[in-house]
């Protein structure tokens, strides 16, 4: 054990030409027409490696790299009102399931307010036995848990109720992100407020009101019995408190339930025995279906998957092997199952799953293709645990109609053509 | 469902005054003496509630709320080389297991260099069939994996060798973090070369070199049958690229193995049959016994825990209950329990693990505790998945003596004063 350290680079073998182009789909990843001295260069000494780097104290929070400067939210639309606006996570630029906590997807009725977490409190009343009123050191007193949910707008892929709309993923499915999430929960906050009181007609309350402290003081009533058992009162994303645009301080988690109920910069919890009817379930977040009635109170985002990579805008290089990667996720449970076709529709074939799938919380799939030069359609399906199955846009249509705006859940599907180019068509 | 929203606010109850202090631990938990006018207030309108907040498209990509500044990086000292040096993470204000991408701990020897992706390449030659050479896009096109794991540096908690330092948890404990890593196994990339060609004793060889681009040009020797069920050459942390700090564009990841073996800025793996006796594996990280002989490639971190809050530095306000909350985690496996105390170690309690332990990641956990005013002394002790029990200092000392440096994984006390002052003593 005391050799000397051995100048590796210099008896590193010249890697001989063309050795990449194996017979396996694997071996196939390599470009073709690689150039010798292209494939030799490594072995040189690199630029950067010939200086000392930036020191340490340049960065004490750390930022993304320049180069991955185009890997930013966007609008889909430039909004008339940039208050009451959302923005977007850039999907096909993402891996894994956890979204970083700057591209996490923003949704606002009146822009972001800026709330002193001192000066911060949050009440809980109605027919509790106890109303309190809680700091936010006074939550961090309480005991917590961390979980790892996704969040998706109830407007996510909206876009694609008439069709393929020519949309990259960004656009089409970015109101959708998952992170791990602190908080404390509603039963543990119920708790400490010495339970339920019975409502006037001596039942138990069945709804929950909550609040935020923007200045659209956006409210929605939520049902207790099936949000109980999972509701956190979260103060921390992705480990670090929340961010300004997710609800710093706090925020409600109904993890499964659709964005908007996740009430942001949460200022009060009121137990009530009815549905308070708000702006926000009357004129908004409710479906006008085809008979005239409107679906209200549709809190679940039910089951759905795509394809982020390849996806709208990118471009296939070369024939061989590609990874076709995506995320599927439900409202209702954990994903059980992904299919991939890459004939548009049909064949379809089981998807490989990363990791356990998680209750509520997007699950990344993959499968292997070898693309042959050809045109291609490529879609994903999934299933959850309670069984139900991704829809095609065509049996969502005709169930929902085509007013229904929100809670668009259909398969979707990318084609590639003879070139390369993948697209919403 | 056609009622008109209620006007919340004017309906709502006065808060009577003192109704907090109930009998129960958790209701003890706001401080007494709040004043009626306080309660009151949040039923009034905050001024945030006002005017309309920030617009959207303010912050493309988001950052942590100002009011947050202090929630950062921190170097332990002054460093004379600052691009040879090392900045921590701070532990007492996470939350969770997921470490954010811009507080993940760092750790440089020749500091941080400015990598062009696109140029960058990682070759994979020695004993292998077909050496072969990867851009980041062909990468990109292998088969990929994400996995939760913590990241530890040899030299953490090495303040604690000769006893209570007085030091911060981010200080003592903070080379740290927890991420969600994307990229390729190194059996798949291993399996694109051909597979492993045999050495010139005729066996199969068993290392590993793995060789950085920074200006340090950091290598290290791994043993090839301890990590290749595992072991991952990473492009994204936390659903994004990496960053620029944490290797961008590239690393290895060898899940539970010390910090510097997980090579940042990955340009070249080479196939071994013995280990290479770098710089890095021979004046360094090393540990120097008390027969004087060296503990060399002492490779997997130990399992250990802290308790992250309360910690040293902060302070408690009130008697009454608190959550004692930390981490816990081990290079062995999965954290099979954690036991509190806080009478100085006579006697332990079982802590609650959040979620199920995942393999060589950070676990959470946490145990209530009310206090009565009085000093007390808290401690958490680990127990992994091989029955691995984290050990005293004392145990430690008498076994690697107190030259050693690297590996401190001692079980570690925060001492409470009666004024509610927490300390490393």
């Amino acid at each position: 054990m005391s050799n000397p350290p051995i100048p590796e680079s210099k008896t590193a073998p010249a890697l001989p030409r063309r050795r990449m182009l194996g017979g396996l789909a694997l071996s196939a990843l390599v470009a073709p027409g690689v150039k010798a001295a292209t494939l030799l260069r490594p072995l040189d000494v690199d630029p950067w490696t010939q200086t000392p780097g930036a020191p340490i104290l340049d960065h004490p929070y750390g930022q993304p790299s320049p180069r991955e400067a185009n890997v930013v939210r966007r609008a889909a639309r430039a909004w008339p009102m940039p208050g009451a606006a959302s923005s977007l996570t850039p999907l096909a630029d993402l891996h894994g399931t956890i979204t970083p906590n700057g591209l996490v997807y923003e949704r606002h009725h009146s822009g972001v307010p800026d709330i002193d977490p001192d000066a911060h409190r949050l009440v809980v009343h109605g027919l509790v036995r106890e109303p309190k009123l809680f700091t936010m050191d006074d939550l961090l007193r309480l005991p917590s848990e961390s979980r790892i949910h996704f969040l998706e707008c109830s407007g996510n892929t909206g876009s694609e109720w008439k069709g393929p709309s020519g949309l990259p993923v960004q656009i089409t499915h970015g109101l959708l992100s998952c992170c791990e999430w602190t908080g404390v929960r509603l039963s543990t906050l119920l708790e400490a407020t010495g339970g339920l009181a019975a409502a006037t007609d001596g039942r138990a309350p069945k709804w929950l009101l909550a609040e935020g402290a923007d200045a659209a003081a956006m409210t929605r009533s939520l049902p207790l019995d099936r949000i109980l058992d999972r509701a956190l009162i979260v103060y921390a994303q992705n480990g670090e408190r929340l961010r300004p645009e997710n609800g710093y301080p706090l925020r409600l988690l109904v993890p499964g339930f659709e964005g908007n109920t996740n009430v942001k910069w949460l200022r009060r919890l009121k137990i009530v025995d009815a549905p308070l009817e708000t702006r926000e379930e009357t004129s908004k977040y409710t479906g006008l279906l085809p008979d005239g009635s409107a679906r209200q109170f549709a809190f679940e985002m039910d089951a759905k998957s795509v394809i982020t990579r390849p996806s709208s805008g990118q471009k296939l290089t070369v024939r061989g092997f590609y990874p076709i990667v995506g995320l599927a996720w439900s409202g209702r449970g954990a994903i059980r199952r992904v299919e991939v076709s890459t004939d548009g529709g049909r064949t379809w074939q089981d998807a490989a799953l990363d990791d356990t799938p998680r209750d509520r919380a997007l699950t990344r799939f993959q499968s292997g293709w070898v693309w042959n030069g050809e045109p291609a359609a490529i879609l994903s399906r999934a299933t959850d645990s309670t069984g139900y199955v991704q829809p095609t846009r065509e049996t969502l249509v005709q169930a929902r109609g085509l007013n229904s705006n929100y809670h668009y859940n259909g398969i979707h599907q990318w084609r590639i053509g003879a070139d390369g180019s993948v697209k919403n068509a």
